[in-house]
This record gives C-alpha cells, sequence and structure tokens, in this order.
C-alpha cells in the first residue's frame, strides 16, 4: 500500500475498480496523527535517514569495488565529505549518523525554515546552506558522498543536480537518492533494486533502492504497527471504521475512496477522475 | 608485514634466515610514538573501531539474510543492544559509532583504568561493567551484537564467551572478532577473509576477518603514510639506519632483529631462539 | 486551589455554593499562556521531575534501609536501571537528572510525537519505547526504580502496570507515583504524605506523594509568582477581572464558574451539574 | 581497614603488636594501579562525589526543615548555587552531577593543572578559580551549599573557610565535608555519623560523615570487589603473597608491615616508630 | 528599506506621498514565511547575535583602552559575567557565543515560554531568571558585559535598566543595546553610529549602533538575497504582484500601502493616518 | 622577563653582566609545575588561544576594511572556513572559540598524538591532517582565516606556508601568527605591534603582534600572579631561594643563571657562552 500510492504508478483503473466495489480505502501513509505530523512518514524517514550512511559506508570499502576510503574522521587523515539535498527528517537522521562517525557534512535546502530546525537539532556546527547552483556545483565535485533527500508536498520534485556536474564527480563516489519515490534528486538517478541495488555512471556509484526502510524489514514492521495498533484499537471502540472517520479529523486525511467515490484531490488530478470532498460525503450519510 | 607478527603464524625459519643474511628487521606495528604510544596499533584500530559497527549494520539488515533489524535507535522501537568486549582504541571508536546511531551499549573490560578512560572519552552515560562471568552471560543473550575488541600485550588472549553461551544467543544476532589476530574472544571464533567473510553456527553470524582495516585500504595506507613518511625522513636526516636506531629510543622499539641477531624477547621465546637486548647489541658496536 | 481541582474529589456542594454565591472562579492550573501551554502544569512538573530522581536516590541508599544501591554510574559497576512511564515535562526532567547521574534509563510511552520530542530533547542515546505489555513487564522487572509519570487530559488514568507485575519486581526497588493526582500509573499505588511518604508492598518501596512540588516549597512558590505576577498586573490594567475574561483568551481557559454558572465542562460532567459555555456567558453580558 | 588508615587515629601500639606478630599488613587503599592511580581512593571517591549532591538536595528541601529550595535549575528561576572546594575525583562526580540538575557551580582549588584537568572533563563552562581569600569568601556568603572535597597527599589538610566566614552564610545553607576523614575543609566541622548525619552552627547545616560511601553500602562493595577479585587471583597465581609483592611493584605500595618491621614511611613518622625500606627489606630475603 | 520601517522616524508625509502615487509598498521585514516565522528579522538577529559577544569582547580589551579582561573563562580566573536582557535570537545567538568563550552568562525575561525554549536550545545549564527588579539590579551591579535584546511586537519598548543602576556598575563594564531601533533597555541608550560606535557615561562603555549585522555587510547581503531571491522567483511566476499577494497569505504581511491606501494598522496609528484592511482591499478589486 | 627569554633576542652581554653581579636569574616561562606541564606558557597559550578568533571576527568585519564576513555560521550562509596550524593549546582554545562561533575549521599538525588529544578534547567532528604540502596550500587558498600556532620546543620554527601561496589566498583573508615570537609560520610575517597591529601583503590582512595576552593585560596579570603567589609562598617556606631550588625540581627548571654561571643549555648554545649543569653546580655548594 505504502509503495502504490508513493510511486507514482498510480492507476485510472485501480480506482475505478475500487469504486465500482464501493470500498474505503485509507492510505495509512496519509494518515496525519494528533500534533499534526504524518507518523508513517517520519517512522520511514527515520529508518531511511539511520540506514542511509551505513550503505555509503558499504560502496565506499573496497568489499564492493568502492574507492577503499572509511566513512569517518580517523586521526591526521581528512574526513569523508558528505553532502546532503534536503533538511527534513531523512537528512536529519544521515546528518546525525554521519556526525557520529566524524563526517564532514554539508546540507542544502531551499527553505531556511527547515535549515534552522535542522541546525537547532543537530548543534550549530553543522554547515547549511541555501542551494545556489554554483556553489553547489562546486561542493558535490569535491564530495565522496551525496545524498538526495529532498520531499515535495506535492509528490513529485525536479531533480537538482544535472548529469554534467555528476560527470564531473570523484571516480568511485557515491549518490544515493532517496527522493528516488518521487523522481528523484539526480539527472542520472534510475530506480534500482534490492536485489540489483547500484549502477555506475560516470564512474560514481548510484543507489537508487526506493523504499529503503525495507532493508531492516523487522525494524520497519514494528515502527508501523507501533503506528497502527492504536488506532486498529481506535476503530474497534468507534464501533465502525465510518465511526471513526467521521469523529477523528486526523485518521481522515487517509481515506482516498469512500463508498464509491475518490474523496482525495491529489489522486484525483493525476489519475483524471471526479473527486468529492469527504466531509460532504459523509455530511451527507448522516 | 603488519600480518605476519601479528597473527601468530611466527616460523623459526622465517627468522633464521633473516639472521643468516645479517638483515635489521623492523616491525612498524612495534614502533612507538614520543609520546609512548604505538602509532600503528592505534591507527589501525581507530580505522578498525570506526568500520566494525557499519559491518554489524550490514549483516542485522536483510540483504545478507540478516535478521532485518537496523542498528540504532528509532522512535519507539527498543533499540539495538551492542556489547563490546575490551575499552581499549577499537572499543572507544566502536562506541562512538554506535552511539551516534542511538544503539544501547555495554562495555566490558577488567581493567577499571581502561574503563574510566572509555568513559571520561565518551561521556559518563556509557555502561560499564567489570568481567563478571555471570552478568556478562546474561547480557550476551539479550545481545543484537557482540563486539570482542580485547588486545593482550602478551600477544594472545584466552577466549571470554564459551561455545554454550554462544549457543543460547537470539538467532540472528551478530559476532564480529576483531581480536581473532590474537586468539580471538568467543570459542567459536575461526579466522575468516574478505572473500568469505561470515560463517553462522548456532544460529548466530561470525565475523572474523584480521585485518579489517584493509576494507578501506585507501584510508588505511593514507594512515600509514602519515606514520611512516616523518620516520623515514629523519632516518634520513640521521645518516643511517643504525643512527637512527641508536640516537631514537621510541623508534628502537621496532627492531626484532639486529645483524644477525634476534632483539624481540617476545618473538625469541615464541620460535625458540637466542635473543639478545638491542642496548646490548647497539653498545657492542662502538 | 491547585490540589483541590486535580485531586479528583470533587464535590458537588461545592460548586453549588460557588453558584449561589455567583462567584467566579478561577483554576490557576487551567490558564495557558500565549503560546498555549498550561505554565502552572508545566512549572510544577520541572519541579517534580527535577526532584523525583532524588527522591529514587534517597529510597535506594541505605539510610532509609533500601538496598544500598547508588542511582548512578560508577566505573565498572553495572548502572542503575530506571524506567520512566510517560514522555511528558516530568519524564523530561527526571530523565535529564538520572543522564547527569549516568543512570541507564528507558520511556515508554503510547504517543511517538511525544517520545519524538523527548528524545529531541534529551538526545538521541534515550531508549523510547512504546507500551507493549510484554516488554514492558520485562523491563519491570528488571529495574531498580520506576516512575510513574503519565498525565490524561481527561484528568484520569487507568493504571498501567498490574499488582502481578510488581510482585514479580527486585526485593527494595523504588516506584515513584507522580500520576498518583490522576490515580496513579501501578495498581498498588496508595497516596500517601510527606509525613509519611512511603509504604512498601511486595518488597517494593512506594512513594506515592501527591504534590512533590511541595518538598520545595519555597522554589514552588517563586515558581508559581513568576506566573501569577505578570497576570495580576494585567488584570489590573484590564480595569477588571470581567474585562480581563473577556480580552485574553487564554485566561478565559482558567475559569470554571462564572457569577452563579459552571462554565467547565469537564468538571460539570464530574459532579453532575448544568453547564454553559464562556463565550456565551460573556456575550450574554454586552 | 580502609578507615583505620585515613581517619588518622593511627596507634603506636597497633603497629608493635603487629610487629610483634610478623604480620604482613596491607592497606588496600594504598594500592596502586598499573596506571599509577590509586584505585580504592579513586573508587570510593567516584561513589562520594555522584552522593554528595543528593544529599544537598535532600537538605535543601523541607522534608528535613530545609529551606525549601531545589537543588537544580526550574525556568525563570535563579539556579541553586554550589560551590566545591577541590578539583579532585570528588569534585569531578559532584560537578557533573550538579550540572546535570541545572546548578550553577564554582570550583575553587590552588593547583592550577588539576583546575585544568576538571574543565577538561566537565566543558568548559565551568566556572574555576584558584583560592584567593576574598574572593572565596564573598562566593561563600552568596552560596547554598558547600562541598568540602579537598585532598592532602601529606594525609591532613587544614582547613579553608574559617568559622567567621561560615557564620555569615545564608540561613539554611548546607555544607557537606567530604574531606572530614582528613581534618575538614571547615573550621566548624566536627565528625558525624550515619545515625545522626547533621548539626546546626550559625544556621547552617553541617554534614560530616567521614565515609559517605557506606550510604551506598551494596555499590560500594560491588566496587571494592572489581578492585579484589583480580589481587586475589593474582596473589593465587604467584603462588605466595610475597612473590606477589616482589614481583608487582604497583601492589607493594599497599604494604605498610612486612614480616614484622614497619615499611611505610607516612606512618612510621607519625606514631614515631623506625621504618625500613621495602625494597631492601625484599633484597634482604634473597 | 529595513530601518526605515524599524528605527521609529516615520513620517506622515512619506506615506502620503506613496499613496499620491498609488505605490504598493513591501516592507521586507514584515514578510512572514510559510511556517510563521518573519525571516528578515530573524536572520538579522542571528547575525546580531553572533556579532555582539565579539563587540563586547572588544571593548573589554586594552586596545580600546577597557578594563584589560578576556572574555572568557580561563582556567582560575573568575569567568567574566554576561547579562543578557531578553530571551530571542539575538540573545540565543550571543548566548550560544559566549558559552564557546566560557562565559557566566544568566539571561533576563519575563517570558517563561521563551525562556524555556532559550534553554532547550542552549542546554539546561544556562541560567534564567524573570524580570524581578531587585535581583536584576544586583547582578547588573557585579556585571563585565549587559546586552540589551528585548524586542516588543509592539514596535517599541520602555527601558528596563535605570541611570541610577547603571550608575552602580563596575567603572569598563560594557554596555550593547541591541534594542536600540526599538527605543534601548537602558536609560542612558542613545544612537551611536559605526563611525563613533561608543560613548562613555558613569565609567560604563556604551555602544548603541542600531544595525549591527551591517558590521559585516557581505554576510547580511547573503543572508537577506537567501531570502529575496525565492521571493522574487515565485512573484515572477505568479504573474504579477497583486497575484502574488492575493494568493500567498504569509507574503501579504508585507504590505503596508497598497495602491493608494495604508494598509498596515501600526503605521497607521503612528502616523495619524486612515487605514484599511488589505484583505478587503484585495476583495474589493475582484 | 617574558619576552626577553622568548622574542630571540637574547644578547651575549646580558647574561655576562648577570653573571659578573653572581645573579641568580630565572625564567618564569621555563618553571615546570608539579605535573610537568609549563604553567606560564599554558595560561598564556590559553588567553591568546581565546582571543585570536575575536581578532580574526574584527578583522573580517567591516570597521576595519574588511570583507564584511561574520565569524560563524549564519542559517543558509556557507561557515567561514578556518585553518589552524599546530594543535597545542593555543589552537585547542582558538578551536573551541570557533566551533562555539560555527566556523568550519580544519587543524593541521606533524605529531599524531597532539591531533588525537585535540580531538579528544574537542569532539570526534573536528577535521585534522598531517601536514601535507599540497592538501594544506589547497585549504589555505580556500580559507578565510589561517591561524599560525606551531610551537616548537627548540625554540625557533621554519615557516610552514610560502609567500606563493599566501599570494594566492583570497582578497581580505586574514593571517593571525601566533607563533611570531619563534620566528612565525609563514614567510610574510613580521612582528607588529599593538600600536600598528597589522599591515597587509597580497591582499591578506597579516596580524603579528608577539604577545598577544597583553591585549588582555588584567586577565593576563590574574593568571600569572595565581602561579607565582603560591611560588613565593614556598620560598619564603623554604627559607632561601637556594634552598627552594634545591628542594624543588620543577623550580629548577626556570634557573638559567646561578651565582655567576649560565645554566641552562639552549641559551648557552645561542649565545655562545659556557654552561654548567644545575645539580653539579647545587651539589658543589653542599
Amino acid at each position: 500500500m505504502f509503495s502504490a500510492l508513493q510511486l507514482g504508478n498510480l492507476d485510472k483503473t485501480y480506482f475505478e475498480r475500487l469504486n465500482s466495489k464501493r470500498i474505503t480505502a485509507i492510505g495509512y501513509e496519509l494518515i496525519e496523527d494528533k500534533a499534526g505530523g504524518m507518523p508513517v512518514v517520519r517512522s520511514m524517514s527515520e529508518i531511511a535517514g539511520s540506514t542511509v550512511m551505513l550503505i555509503a559506508a558499504e560502496y565506499l570499502s573496497n568489499v564492493h569495488n568502492g574507492k577503499g576510503v572509511i566513512l569517518g574522521g580517523i586521526t591526521g587523515v581528512s574526513p569523508t565529505r558528505v553532502i546532503i539535498l534536503g533538511a527534513g527528517t531523512v537528512a536529519e537522521f544521515a546528518a546525525r549518523t554521519a556526525l557520529g562517525l566524524g563526517v564532514d557534512i554539508q546540507i542544502f535546502d531551499n527553505h531556511l525554515y527547515k535549515l534552522r530546525r535542522i541546525k537547532h537539532a543537530l548543534g550549530q556546527q553543522v554547515s547549511t546552506s541555501t542551494i545556489e547552483p554554483i556553489a553547489l556545483s562546486e561542493s558535490i565535485k569535491q564530495a565522496d558522498v551525496v545524498i538526495g533527500a529532498l520531499r515535495s508536498e506535492k509528490g513529485r520534485i525536479r531533480y537538482m543536480v544535472t548529469e554534467d556536474i555528476i560527470s564531473q564527480m570523484k571516480p568511485g563516489s557515491v549518490i544515493i537518492d532517496v527522493s528516488i519515490d518521487q523522481g528523484g534528486c539526480f539527472e542520472t538517478s534510475e530506480i534500482t533494486t534490492h536485489q540489483n541495488p547500484v549502477f555506475t555512471k560516470f564512474g560514481v556509484i548510484h543507489y537508487c533502492v526506493p523504499n529503503i526502510a525495507s532493508r531492516v524489514a523487522r525494524t520497519a514492521t514494528t515502527a508501523l504497527s507501533n503506528i497502527f495498533t492504536p488506532i486498529l484499537m481506535e476503530i474497534s471502540e468507534s464501533g465502525s471504521l465510518e465511526d471513526m472517520i467521521f469523529t477523528h479529523k486526523w485518521f481522515m486525511k487517509g481515506v482516498y475512496t469512500f463508498k464509491g467515490t475518490l474523496s482525495n484531490a491529489t489522486i484525483a488530478e493525476k489519475v483524471g477522475l471526479k473527486y468529492r470532498d469527504l466531509n460532504l460525503l459523509l455530511a451527507a450519510r448522516f
């Protein structure tokens, strides 16, 4: 379910079939919690962020024919340079791991308030910059690892780093594109799989597996059931799913088809189907 | 050279041949620096320590058929438990990485002053214990990762963890035996290679590659040349290697055969050859 | 005033008498500040949280016939284990003290966003878990100290830890139930007093004094007057209390009876009296 | 044994009797470890330092008729002021606890290198001063808690704070004299017991129990057995106690009478007995 | 533009002229970002806060005939005392620099939630107090540096520190009044310039340059263009400035005259001109 | 006295005159403390290190016609780059200040154990490198500030950075040569004074005032009297200066002429005078 809605391979027929069966479908990754956050996206991002540096370390070492360089700061050896595009949850957890390893990191994002928040979370020493094309290019050319971790609320991002820049990166450098499920941060990104996780282009190793969290399936499962268990318990207390939807605004956000009608505007626009507001649909019931 | 002396496969013939050719041989890993430390061992230990947690993370994930568990602390999911045997440089750098990842670590060592030093380096929150067999067993049974990082000055350690305890560990747990070059901390340890780095026994994944630093060959090379370059420059300034040995006490520690005579007591005892003190050998020259 | 509303001994007659005298009564602990927080609850919780670990330390030592164990991490001695139920202000300040002492803490709460906030405040090393009954029981059985610091917005919580689990705790362990004013987190909790602060059940020392902050009466007084002084000054500037209520939304939250009518829904429901919305009451005045 | 040597009530007859029985007596608190530290003093000091702030908190609260002040920093309330005389292990652990509680601390010592070491251990924010009488007096008059933690290598210190200054302290302030076993840091100090731990003079609460570590007897026992167990094992491996003494320089430091002769210069001088160097005594044996 | 609105020299004629030309004027410092913060004020405050301690250090040293005192904590020398009035962004960045230098700081503010936020950002060791006149006076008399960093939402503050208190400060102390653009925190404050940045009164050095950020003009320019570039790009995408205003609520906050009508209530009141709500103005257009 | 011996303008006549008068001269900066450190050098280095970043900040700002750049990390603006040559006390305190300001620092030194020590003191995130000419040149060309803080035990260093590299630095960059009293780290360095502290060469601002600590004369005086007061008191207790020298090994290090004979080997060699070992001189007296 998670990947279905995220990966953009949305299919008109799929929704028509749901509607014909009058199914009420809920995208768990769209649910919000009481504090206004999106708990599923947040938890999966914590996992992806924590994992991403470990993957980079793997591909920098010799064992996978990498540069043979450590991800971290050994006394007297200039530290590895890591660039993170984006300043959200993935970036925060990736940066924290990187700092623990003694890596030299730079975070780029165009939202000042996100940069402020991440500086606040990680300490003032963290280098943050707005995305200024020339400065970004210079930094990327000197980097050992570049993490793409931008996230668009509109469901799709435009790449930030052109093929031209990537072709000038140092051989054996590693790109990990966590944003690949929204189209990717790099012009050269192409979706890969856990079976064949990387490809090399211009001498740069690309890791573009969409759902990184599934690398640690058991942890991901626990994290998700931490979110779903209280929801399921509230549904059972509410009497019915419909009552739950009606009485819990934050839960309502997850509903994308309701008894035969599409109720999510973004999806409706993408697949070219009609859409009705869920509040109106619910009001009509009573 | 590094592995030759460390791995214990010392061969009488090898030294006899050196002596017959009146070679002066220097074990770089035996050299001390001006502050009394052993710079090669220290640098390789920094690298091994920084790498060891990344290896553990790799084998805990699904990609190598591990438990599918993240090495780190995701909000709401009990953190992974890591036990480190030993409180030296490897332990310090492994623990620092682990703390950056949000792991729950426990450090065991029998030297209180080492435990104090590591607490001082990592912060008072780090849990340290002397090695009390029953408490250690209980902890290991609940651990996800156990790192063996004890180091003996006498060149050889006796395993600390018996087969019996390992057989009670949770399936899919990971053991990394950094002390394997001195015999290993675990009864079940057997040397593995970078080509076939792991084997599974009692459901526990064992990683026992002796020279972990060679996983990041380029970094290791830089770290070593940071040590050797100033030494070579001092040798060239001293006029001859012999003058260098004579005038630099800290360098002298690295000499194990001197112009036909074995001068390292530990090696002499191991291979059953005669030994003479280097000070006397040098004094005799003048 | 603080205890009157919190301790749940709400009495219908009390409110009827207030109303008959057409008194406007304000519960200071219900007032919100401009940033939406509840300053009185927050300040008293900071004090309670900072105090709670000191109390635990007292009852773990021999002087009160405790286990004779230090609350903290001495080199080479496994650290004391503390469990905190709840992830609010009390938990945050208790945990901070515990970390300063080198204690091994685990925080349990069912709200992921609270666990995230406390991790953010205290550092990623803090172990957080959602409340999963089996895991919680296991942890409690191994704990030296358990702090109950759950807080319900509805004014009353249901205990989380059964008598059965408590009976399996280690003898001499200490329970401090900060939530006792809302009913308590433990089945065995019973209100105690500053005169007789503890009782022992199943060998476990229970400290259940409702208003812990009064242990440090002078500090509590200063903290409260820090909140009230600016309010009183605003009242005097506003001309009358009524004007103050009318023009300050955040202050209005504290009013529970207004000139003869009960205006707090929760109290009304509890004591079985009629209730009218304060906005309507005020609107009616003009 | 620990208290016997420390508390200064050394008795000539005691040593004469030991000698007449040709006993070899070892003061465990005099033993040094391989790194040159004194492990027993160090461990007991860690415990005392960690405990001392908790005791101060107890006597500042109302429960023992203290000022009713919290030991720590509540938002908006000026933090409690703590002064620590001395910059050794007790001071380090006391200060760490204090910092965790948010207390405002000042450390006074006359040894710059000790002040540097403690700043290094605790962070640069810690305020350190050399002991300049006027500045010290001013600070003490404004303090809420004063910890005496000076330690003399010569076994006895002279008080640093006169009765006159103490008489000007704020009523309800707390003095804890950890140095009481060496005579005390305050002119007003007098030994107290765990049964009657405090007395009040000039309105200032004095806590002068000599062996604070025994407040947490179980932890102290574990800490001591962590030190003694490996020693006892080495003795049994060495064949005899005498062999152990002969072959372990660091252990030798603990021996104060050897087979009928006093071998500790400090004790000899104090009790007025003859003394012979242990090296000579041992050499004579072979 | 920045200074024009801030410095209070608002001129009725200026606005009448703007209106007669039917200009739409935007005060960039009034714009809010998507997260509700005011990015220009925030960025300039970060710069001012970071700079303010460096200025204090300059005037404490001998080179400008100051006291010859270091701003920071040298081992064994009591640290410099710095007081910060206010707990906003300037205070946060000033305090962070001060802590890095080892200074002893105290923060005063009347908003508990701001004090909480700054404690959260800087660590619990930071001393925070509400503004209680007597305690504040005592602290100021002992201070080496006092920073005025209060900020009023209403555009103007009343001084907090009277001439009488300043006359009792230690000679050579330094006052920096960052709030001078809103009237200043000190009765003795008078605007100075970058050419003549200080004057001395009662022996106290006063630095009252209104726009401190212009000391580092290049950094300030980069910080501002980081904010304006994305806004200008959104305007060009929106088609026209009017469309931009209409569709971006956060941008609307910056508009103070719209096509001939004053639309900012605060300015209108100050200069005595008529005011109309921007929403109504815009609505009227369609 | 401090500058006399340090600045290298040692004059044969000066010592001959001392000897003819049979003066016993003590260089306080040569005295060692009981822990083996040199307290005067160390204290002056703490002050210089803490001050150096504040000076850099001054010359980067516009007020002295600098680049107009802030020394620190403002959100979204790439942080200032600071390079520190040397890893001793000056470097440690300079780096700590820099980190507090959010600067991006790199430390270069050829002694691995010094780099390790400084990483230990400042945290693993600090970037350390051995001095590799090409890498160093590249870094210096991109730096905003370069601090020269190398210190030779032999009294004189050879510059590390050539005129050629400095000529390629960015215009407006700042060089501060703390090592100027030993000859300087930069080929372009020339001694300046507190009256005319800087000169510009190749567009780079050079600050080469030898005794930076005298910028904060009062603090320096306090720091020195913290060292000298206990020494003077010990001299008065010892009866005579000679007895003091004889009984205090650490104090003896400071004596460079003793009753008519030069006793410091380094000075003797420099000025071409005869030298006798102080131990022999003293022994001869009895």
